[in-house]
C-alpha cells in the first residue's frame, strides 16, 4: 500500500552529489581502510568526477564529517533565537536538545559506521577533537553575547560539549529506542555525580 | 657578592642542546611568527645543526609543545606509584598536584610566552587540544586500570583535564603568588556550581 510506494519513490529517488560522494566515501573507507582510499576512487564510486568532489570537499577527511561547518552554524542560529530569558543552564540545554534531534536522531546507523573509522586514524580523531572544540566554542560565544563572563560561558560550554559526546559514545553503543537527548541528561546526571566527589565538603 | 657569583655562573653555564633549540624557537616565533620560521634558523639561532634539532624534534610545532611524551610518562609513573586506597577523585587531585608542581609552577613567563605563540596558529591550537586529549587519557587509563568503570573513569579523566585547562589560563592571566594548584581547586569549584545548574532537583 503507501508503504510500499513510499519504498518505491525512495528507490527511484536519486540522492545528491554531496550525499552520494559521502556514501562512497564511507563505503571505500570501510571495505579498504580510510588511508589508501583516494579521492578518484571516491568519486568514480559515485558516478562523478574529482572535480565535482572538490566542489564539495576541502579533502577526503571532511567526506566523512559531513557538513560540519553548516551543522555550526544552524546551531548557532538556534542559540540566538532562543529566549534572552532562559539561563546560562538552559540555553545550553536548548542547543543540545535542537542538536541531538535535528543533526543526530535517526542516524544511528550512519554514525556507527563513521565512529569506526574516526577510531581508526589518528588523524580522523584529531578532526574530531577539533570538531567538539567548535561546537564549545559555539555555545561559548552565545552565552558571552548574552552577558556572562568568559569563566562562566567556558564552564558551560564545556560541560554541554562533555555530556553531548558522552551521550553520543552511550547512546551509539545501545540497540534501545532512547533518545539521545535521553543520554545527555543522563551524562549530566553522571557528571554531577563526578564533580560532587571532589568537593570539601560532600555533604553540602 | 654571592649573588653576583651566582648570576656569573648562569651567564656562562651553557645550556644542552633540546634548551636551547626550544629557546631559540621560541624567540623566532614570537620576532616573527610561527610560518615563516624555518628549523634551518631555529638550528643556527640555537648554535646547532639542522640534523641535531631533528634528532630532538619531528618538526618545528614540537620544539614548541617541549618533551610532550617524556611529561605524560612521568605522569603515569607518579599515577601508578599513588596508593591503592584513593578515591577517583583523590587520584586525579593527586595527580593534578604533581603535574602542576612539575611541568608548571616556577615557569609562567615562558608559558605566558609559548601561550600566545599557540593562540596565533590553528596547528598549533589543534596540537594544544590534542595534549589535553592525550593527558585526559592517561588519568583515564590508570583509573581503568584501578578497577573504576570506563563511564566513571573517563568522566573523572574529563574534569581533571578541564580543571587543569581552565587553571592555566587563570593562572597564566594573573600575576599573584598563588600556585596554579589553587587556581585548579578554584576551577573545580566553579564546575561544580555550573554542573549542579543542571540539576532537575537544584536544592539537593
Amino acid at each position: 500500500m503507501t508503504c510500499h510506494q513510499y519504498s518505491e519513490r525512495v528507490s527511484r529517488w536519486q540522492p545528491h552529489a554531496r550525499e552520494r560522494l559521502e556514501r562512497a566515501a564511507l563505503e571505500l573507507f570501510e571495505e579498504q581502510g580510510f588511508t589508501p582510499t583516494t579521492v578518484p576512487q571516491i568519486a568514480a564510486r559515485a558516478g562523478l568526477t574529482t572535480r565535482t568532489f572538490f566542489r564539495h570537499f576541502a579533502d577526503k577527511r571532511e567526506a566523512l564529517f559531513g557538513n560540519a561547518e553548516a551543522s555550526s552554524e544552524q546551531v548557532e542560529r538556534h542559540l540566538m533565537e532562543a529566549p534572552a530569558t532562559l539561563s546560562a543552564a538552559a540555553l545550553i540545554l536548548h542547543g543540545l536538545e535542537h542538536t541531538t534531534r535535528n543533526h543526530f536522531e535517526g542516524r544511528k546507523d550512519d554514525l556507527r559506521r563513521r565512529s569506526a573509522i574516526i577510531q581508526s586514524d589518528s588523524g580522523l580523531l584529531e578532526r574530531n577533537l577539533q570538531k567538539r572544540a567548535a561546537v564549545r566554542d559555539t555555545f561559548a560565544r552565545e552565552l558571552t553575547r548574552r552577558g556572562h563572563d568568559t569563566t562562566t560561558a567556558t564552564l558551560h560550554a564545556e560541560v554541554g560539549v562533555l555530556a553531548l559526546f558522552t551521550a553520543i559514545e552511550h547512546w551509539l553503543g545501545e540497540d534501545d529506542d532512547r533518545t539521545l537527548y535521553a543520554f545527555v541528561l543522563e551524562s549530566l546526571e553522571s557528571l554531577r555525580e563526578v564533580v560532587s566527589s571532589y568537593s570539601p565538603d560532600p555533604g553540602s
